[in-house]
């Protein structure tokens, strides 16, 4: 059996034959820093420390991300380019590499591996960063999915996203890189990715070191 | 004599050898809604009332997006790739086109024409709205100025800033949209960009129709 425990025990949602999904605690909506408090405390961090991050914390930094805000169209906290929401958030942990499911708010195992190491071409600190997310673009998902609009697409929808996840963990205490030196078509391999999906972008996410 | 004034009376600095500079007010870097309702209220508007920011509103704004947050290293609200802050802002509004200096926060003229309808590549709202903020990323400034890290930095970069001015008018109840619908080429020319800048995006900015 995988391991599904994050840090700390959280119901199980779905069955063998899919993906292991895991719901998260309903994400909170409200709160946080006053924005431009949070704006003034946005920064990068690359040192972090050896703790993990709570489900709560995870829950609401996914939905901060690139939840859905408007559940009746589904829509959500960053921008894509003609609505085309062309990103997935890979989350690549200790525990293994899990993708984001805005519409049911879960996460669901992809594989138990731990790549976070994998994500980097050579930063240390992001093999034992908590969290790594990967931002998967697919292609297939757009209008326009070939020619410089592809990578256009792809890069902006990522990085609107990454500056959402800034913002949180300003607000939060967290410290947060978003990195290009990501090993993008040896990653997309390692993920098992289909030829239309690409890779811009990792963020690596934690408490900050001391 | 140009035409200095954006929505209401502010004091002029410079001199008329330079370009002609305005000072803003002091941005206010503390306060807005809390970080998640900000992002709960984030969506795109195509659709601007006849009502023109004020000076605080603008000066607010331009810090949040692209201000300094840390003064002692001139650090920014948003990431740069390598540090290498390659985007100016670049604001096209009836009274011209001006730029924003974040070392002084100010705005300084470059020219006086309209061009808001020349940020665009066809929608009518952008030609009204008062203030379409124009992403202009220099080569010059990066560690790897050709090649697709050219346009991932200028595109990425640019995003991240898209992204924190939508924040801000979640914020503040005033609507905006990124726009990759941008004759890049033929409005770098007209604002007599050099070889070395470029341009992937623009933001209208308003208050919400209604």
């Amino acid at each position: 059996m995988l391991s599904v425990i994050v840090a700390g025990a959280m119901p199980r949602i779905g069955t063998a034959a899919d993906l292991s999904a895991m719901a998260l605690p309903p994400p909170k909506t409200e709160g946080g820093k006053p924005l431009m408090e949070a704006l003034k405390a946005r920064h990068s961090t690359r040192e972090f420390a050896d703790r993990q991050l709570a489900p709560q914390m995870l829950s609401n930094l996914l939905w901060a991300a690139w939840g859905i805000n408007r559940p009746q169209s589904g829509l959500r906290t960053a921008p894509s380019s003609q609505a085309c929401m062309d990103i997935d958030l890979y989350l690549a942990m200790a525990n293994g590499v899990w993708i984001y499911n805005p519409k049911t708010h879960s996460i669901s195992q992809l594989m138990p591996d731990d790549v976070r190491g994998e994500t980097t071409t050579g930063q240390d600190y992001v093999k034992t960063a908590p969290l790594n997310l990967i931002y998967v673009s697919d292609a297939a998902r757009m209008k326009n999915p070939s020619g410089p609009e592809r990578a256009l697409t792809g890069i902006a929808d990522s990085a609107v996203i990454g500056q959402n996840v800034y913002l949180f963990c300003a607000s939060e205490g967290l410290g947060a890189v978003l990195r290009a030196s990501v090993p993008g078509a040896k990653l997309a391999q390692r993920l098992n990715l289909k030829p239309t999906q690409a890779i811009y972008f990792a963020q690596s996410v934690g408490y900050p070191k001391g």
